[in-house]
This record gives structure tokens, C-alpha cells and sequence, in this order.
């Protein structure tokens, strides 16, 4: 019992986190999926830049920024919980919870393609140019389906 | 040449992405931030909710959510460019700047913990609230040094 105290004490701290600020809700998740497709947002901003010449090729930056989007493309999907479809002002359509294999797998072949981004942005910038536009063409594959042009409120 | 017709329109798409809505401004760094740690406290509430014991353990998903907090620690520092301390409403203090070291210290603090987690939040409920506990202080050490109380704006 001697780790009682700390264990109560740490738990305290947590559950600052999982009740006062961040509870599993629709709104929450809503805030969740676009915090998460934000970040993939700056992540191909800084890839693009460099595809397009705006910003000095950069094989370190190259390498983790495209690292990063394919790890946010795992933490997508979680925030389409059900019910989630209105809370916090969203674009989602309801089509993502009706057609739901559709939106799976246009997710799944995003996924692939930023696997491929992160296997090669490193790799000198044709190889980045290369995996890019793939990967710009998966986002807006699914966006063209399942985001509306405007929020729902 | 075959190949330039498809790169210039996989660079529109890509453009898209770079220009329109995702230039690196102050702006959009203070959401990018905003949005990898809001990321985060989603999935500190997944893992804090199984800590408590307010949602059932389960080994695959503790694992997969202590990873994504693994992975999002290493993306949070991107977002405090210089001159973000001012853009959208934000909390981080000037300090930020001003302390740098200090700041890039906490967080390395906070990496060391968020790897622990991952590493061993899939090893049953007790190894999770082990590791939870000092990702919850060090995610707290750095929000009293660095985070205001309110929004600048």
C-alpha cells in the first residue's frame, strides 16, 4: 500500500485531463479529428512548399514532416465516433457514418499512400515530388465525398 | 518529359494544401499547436478513462493511444515559431521565447515519459497507471511554466 499516495496523486493529474477538458464526447471528437487534420495540414503545407519550390528542399524536415502526416493518417478515423456528426461546428457529412466501408477504405488507401510519402520525402526532392501528389490526391478523394463546403453551424 | 502533366497536377492538388489554407503563418502555427495537443488530450482521456477504471481496460487500444501520444509529443515544439506568441487566441506566454532552453528541456522531460507510456501501456492496467501518472505531471510542469490562464485574444 505504500504507492497508494503517488498512484491517487497521479491519477489526480489525469483525470484533470480525461474529465474536466477532455471526455470522449461528439464535440470533443469533433475537435479531435480536426486538431488531427490540421496537423496534417502544416505537415503537407511544409512538404508542398518544398515540392513547389517556395521552401529550400530540406531532406531532415523532409523526412519528419512526412513521417508525421502518415502518423496522424492512423489517428484519423478515431474521431468519427457515432453520433459525432453534430456538436461542435463540423463539416462531415452524414454519408461517413451511412457509407461507412467507403469512407474505411478511402482512409485505408490514403494510408497507403502516406506510407509511401514517408518511405521517400527523404529521399531527395523528386522522390518527395513523386509521393506527394499522391497523397494530396487521397486527402481530396475523401474530402470530394465526405466533407461539406461549409460548417453546419 | 511524359511525366510533366501529371506532377504539374498532383503540385495543384498539393498547392491546395500549401497556399490556400495551410501557409506556415503565426496563425496557423498556433492551431497547428493547438490542434496536436488537443490530439493528445483526446487520447490522455482514453488512457486516464482506463487508469480510473471509467472505461474498461483494453491492451490494444492503450497501446495504440499511448503511441499516438508518443508520436504527437515529438510534433508539439514545431508550432512555437518565432513570432507565434501572437495570431489566433492563444495561451503560451512570451516566456516561451524568452526561456527557450527551459521550454525545449520540459518537453524533452515530457518525451522521455510519453515513450515510457508507450512502451508499456499495453502491458496491463497496472503498468499503464505506473507510466500515466509522470505523462500527466510533465504535460502539467510545463503548462504552469508556459501556458497562460486565459487566451491572448
Amino acid at each position: 500500500m505504500k504507492q497508494a499516495a503517488p498512484i491517487i496523486a497521479a491519477l489526480a493529474v489525469v483525470g484533470a485531463f480525461s474529465t474536466a477538458v477532455y471526455a470522449q464526447t461528439a464535440d470533443r471528437a469533433i475537435k479531435y479529428r480536426q486538431g488531427v487534420m490540421s496537423a496534417q495540414g502544416w505537415h503537407m503545407g511544409v512538404l508542398g512548399g518544398m515540392a513547389k519550390g517556395t521552401r529550400p528542399y530540406d531532406k531532415d524536415a523532409a523526412q519528419r514532416s512526412a513521417m508525421f502526416v502518415d502518423q496522424l493518417m492512423l489517428m484519423h478515423n478515431e474521431g468519427f465516433i457515432p453520433g459525432s456528426d453534430k456538436g461542435a461546428p463540423t463539416k462531415a457529412k452524414s454519408e461517413i457514418w451511412s457509407q461507412k466501408a467507403k469512407f474505411d477504405k478511402n482512409a485505408a488507401d490514403a494510408k497507403v499512400e502516406t506510407a509511401k510519402l514517408a518511405a521517400s520525402a527523404g529521399n531527395g526532392l523528386d522522390a518527395l515530388r513523386a509521393a506527394i501528389g499522391p497523397v494530396g490526391r487521397a486527402c481530396q478523394n475523401c474530402h470530394d465525398d465526405f466533407q461539406a463546403k461549409d460548417y453546419s453551424n
